[in-house]
């Protein structure tokens, strides 16, 4: 590998072993934060400066929060840690021969211990032309990019209804019915039905459409089936029209093409499908279909005990099934690392992993929810006790107490008086009438009106 | 005007006087308020969506805090106001013989009245080639490129000396004396000192040098010069080393000509010289040389009782002198026109507009500001009083109490924690070497490091 003929440039010396972590996440920070007793020099690799708390991310897309209610800069949740030292810094090559990384800036690390952690990211199952027109959310830019979309789109719609006293439906049209699906469409309803009701004069958001489409036969396809259906109920009663057995053909601006019909979307958003990280196909070892790396019960990938991949990245199989990508599992890997190499440097045998399931969850919309709830006791729930059950269990997992206070601070806010000062639209301010315009030159018809108008 | 052939989209019939407000800052957000009880039809026409406090504006570009505390949705505020609808879009011509404003949609407005706060911009005095390389801050987006300028410069610096041992100077270079320029070396030094010093392990960011130039005699020409010297004191206590005489004749990536001198920075900020919004030329009425309307003692262009033109945009002059562009003499206009307005309702005579000037301040870091209080009591504030009501002012003209609430909880959290997790670098995460090499193609210089490095 070319990248990697460089001598190394990080020797820090001490002779301690060196554990590189790529990937911040909850992964790779659980890990970093179980290794900070042990005698290694960690060094913490990601291309961004903050972790991003995923699982509150729709609520930074539907205005719920703010950016930095649910993330926080790497720096600072390491800055105590003192034998940790964290680089903002991308991973383009691995020699697992030579144990080094090779990075965008060109800088070379050698490693004693890997841990990759740099999970997944949107899927279009090989129609990557979609995605300009169906963005999915992975990241704080991309709720900041579906926040501006759907703020725009009740603006559009205004702006045309003055203009023509008509208005093309206002759809929104959320592909994959998993989580995500799920916690987008109830947030959208949310937003049209409550939060913007008294703010426009000429249309009426609350007129908003919300259609979920997923092609399975029926929603949260890794939930039991009667919290499925509850889900499915509580979407209903909040006007969502839930399509299963959608399977999505094409998408273009403006459109979605399932089952054969053509679906106008003011704004379309993806939530159907993930892929792995492109640094487990780097490591040259086994993957599965999505590109996730199959380790052993160790976090292994056959033949590289000193490398670990954790979390979304990781094909785990534990009783038959492999386990979900979701924040529990990778914190879990985490820990697991500080544990393996704790045991390797005291030359004990290293514990086997196991997945230790406290359940699943999601919300829908303002007040209500699904759980799947296994530890400390089993239950399914939904409806209320589910949406409190959520809140509790999310702020407690948030890091930091700013963060705690602000979020619980915002959500307590926002409850009660029906408003959402998050509501901005930051980056392209241009309507999508003009930005057709000057971005891809004007649309026969965009033609015919400025003709009209100049 | 050709762009104004087009027939009304617009007219709501019930005949009342219509009133068209372009620009949500200060100036036009205080006149809609202030026709919200007069028998009038009120459009409030702005391209952004939300209003932005820019007194706090340099505290988002230094994640203190984050955009959504500072900006509050304009529909959000008016929501209530039932004779005031909102609309998003953007005036590109203004026919003042027809009474229209055309709108960059095609659509167009008759008005009876036309109120124009549009504000300023940054004006590199005619060298807009000097922009990307030293950014000006007006608006989030702008605070957000700032942020991302700044904290992305630590991130570089700690990757240069861990790969060669060796970083360029962090200077950071803010050009511009006035009371920006005076906030934002006061708040990248207190960054650097203070928020950062626990967070890198190769580079000691207290030992960035913040360098503030301004061409003039001494910083804060606009405010008493006591003042100016006390505010110069507190930066040199803060370690900011202020260049007054310092003429730029040349900006260019990552250096500043001063003086026939070269000062390399690794930010430069730019706080020299605004210049009046567009529109105030396209009323076709005489402007001062930064674009400014002259306006009477009514805020009307000569010949124009119609049009009340406010806030930055316009040039009034009051017992010899013309009124700062700031929000105080801004949100008084837009006060004013509500009772210009009543006052033409009732047929009585207008009154004229006086300003009243309650006083100037500015902070200089972390616990010190300098204040011109000229009411209730007359004095000179500088240090922690002046501080403390800078403090007080400015929470209390935020709009929104939950904006309060954060703006306050937010404030006392950084004082006592010394962290600030608005620290987040969104948009572009690649470092400035990476950045160069995709984006511009390598400068000479960045060739012979690329060359070295590969």
């Amino acid at each position: 590998m070319s990248e990697l003929t460089k001598p190394l440039t990080s020797d820090k010396g001490g002779g301690l072993p060196r554990v590189v972590i790529v990937g911040a996440g909850f992964g790779g920070l659980h890990a970093a934060k179980a290794l900070r007793k042990l005698p290694v020099d960690v060094t913490v690799i990601d291309r961004r400066n903050h972790f991003t708390f995923q699982p509150l991310l729709y609520q930074v897309a539907l205005a719920v929060l703010s950016p930095a209610d649910i993330a926080q800069p790497i720096r600072g949740i390491l800055r105590r840690q003192t034998n940790t030292e964290v680089l903002m810094d991308e991973v383009v090559g691995i020699d697992v021969q030579a144990r080094r990384v090779g990075l965008a800036s060109g800088m070379q690390f050698a490693y004693d211990y890997l841990v990759i952690a740099t999970g997944a990211t949107h899927s279009y199952f090989g129609k990557n032309q979609w995605a300009p027109f169906a963005p999915g959310l992975k990241s704080i830019e991309d709720a900041i990019e579906i926040r501006r979309r759907v703020l725009l789109a009740f603006e559009l719609a205004e702006r045309q209804m003055l203009e023509h006293g008509w208005h093309p439906p206002l759809n929104f049209v959320v592909i994959g019915g998993g989580p995500t699906g799920v916690e987008l469409a109830g947030a959208i309803s949310d937003i049209a039905k409550l939060y913007m009701r008294h703010d426009f004069r000429h249309i009426d958001p609350t007129k908003a459409r919300v259609l979920l489409l997923d092609n399975g036969p029926r929603l949260l396809a890794a939930y039991p089936p009667d919290l499925s259906a509850k889900a499915e109920r509580e979407l209903f009663d909040l006007g969502v029209e839930v399509h299963t057995g959608s399977n999505v053909t094409n998408v273009g601006p403006g459109w979605v093409e399932a089952n054969n019909q053509r679906i106008e979307g003011a704004v379309i958003l993806w939530a159907a499908g993930v892929q792995a990280s492109p640094l487990g196909k780097m490591l040259g070892a086994p993957v599965d279909k999505r590109g996730c790396v199959l380790v052993d019960n160790n976090l292994n990938p056959p033949g590289l005990p000193e490398v670990f991949v954790l979390g979304d990245l990781a094909h785990f199989e534990q009783d038959g099934h492999q386990i979900p990508g979701v924040a529990q599992p990778a914190m879990q890997m985490g820990d697991y690392v500080g544990k393996a190499i704790a045991a390797d440097l005291a030359q004990q045998p290293r514990p086997a992993f196991r997945y230790f399931d406290k359940g699943d969850m999601a919300t829908v919309g303002r007040m209500a929810a699904v759980a799947d709830v296994k530890w400390p006791f089993k239950a399914h729930l939904s409806g209320f006790p589910a949406w409190v059950t959520w809140m509790v269990v999310h702020i407690f997992f948030l890091i930091g107490y700013r963060n705690r206070l602000a979020v619980i601070s915002q959500w307590i806010w926002n409850y009660f008086m029906f408003t959402r000062s998050a509501r901005l639209i930051t980056g392209d301010q241009r309507l999508p009438g003009w930005q057709d315009q000057i971005d891809a030159g004007p649309s026969p018809q965009e033609e015919d009106r400025t003709a009209a108008v100049r």
